[in-house]
């Protein structure tokens, strides 16, 4: 999508370890109207897949997907990463690794919002290493749903969780994919 | 507002603690479409204050904050509950006393996205004793920039916050004021 490449040339930086540092319009400044238009896109993409519950992993997931959901007319679900005490019914549980916290944790969802009959798109503002999709995907796995596909804002595709998640036969939507990216030569998306 | 005080009605569980569950359509489950009116409302009532940027604080935040923003046309930021090694630059901080969670964390935004001239409306999904309003506050005053004031979805208004909110100044206005809730007699709303 030209729109997010350009945008990713503009205002991204790259990091240490791999970081490629989006915060001024994705996931910590969030510029709302932009990411209306990345929905939208998806809704083009998803259109027609029966979508009925959008569901993404909190906290950099919730803008993106709330905005996207608006386009479907469908509710929001979002995996929580540590039980707290204000879950009272029973919930499916998945573990994640983050390679850029360094830890894995679990994520939660109560039972009662992911039911057989639900027809799943998983947002997500990253692809890297493809944990926290998969996790989502147990998710859905374990509430006997189906997962219609994943919607990701950014792919690092020379990371392995693009195939991961592909080869899981859960249909990936990258709006952004990127073939390399390094201090010294920048970011390269991938040709279409 | 009736719209949500029914929804409320409708859809809330009292649990222990004196929790109000309402992750069936506000902070698990997030109903978008319901959400949008609540950001109308949040929009008539500051539309004509100048807020060129809406603060909040993760996760529950995110949701009704960046579903409010479209409606004034301006981004979102969230406040992070730690400092995550992506963020590099400098960051301003203040400490929330969470009693649901019976712990202190820090919150930090980082220093390029407040800035003195910013004129910032808080959004929260509920207000109860006050600390993380008053230390997205704290995070306002830290830049320089200007509180125009609070927008709370549920306000306990039997609990201290919304009067330290306003002892600071700050103008506060919650879609739904809770006066007392209990198992036996349910929730009763604070008289118009």
């Amino acid at each position: 999508m030209k729109l997010l490449e350009d945008r990713i040339m503009r205002d991204a930086k790259i990091g240490e370890g791999d970081v490629l540092k989006v915060d001024s319009f994705l996931n910590h400044q969030i510029d709302v109207k932009f990411l209306c238009e990345l929905g939208k896109e998806f809704h083009r993409l998803f259109a027609d897949c029966g979508v009925n519950k959008i569901l993404t992993i909190e906290a950099s997931g919730i803008g993106i997907a709330c905005l996207t959901a608006q386009y479907f007319g469908v509710p929001v679900v979002f995996a929580k990463k540590t039980k707290t005490n204000n879950i009272y019914s029973d919930v499916y549980t998945s573990t994640v690794e983050s390679y850029t916290h360094k830890r894995s944790y679990e994520i939660v969802v109560s039972k009662e919002f992911l039911l057989p009959e639900d027809r799943v798109l998983i947002i997500d503002d990253f692809l890297a290493k493809g944990s926290a999709i998969c996790a989502l995907s147990d998710l859905i796995e374990s509430a006997g749903a189906h997962t219609v596909g994943a919607g990701i804002v950014i792919e690092k595709s020379y990371q392995s969780g693009a195939r991961l998640v592909r080869e899981r036969g859960i249909r990936l939507e990258s709006l952004a994919r990127i073939e390399s990216m390094s201090v010294s030569d920048g970011v390269k998306f991938v040709a279409e």
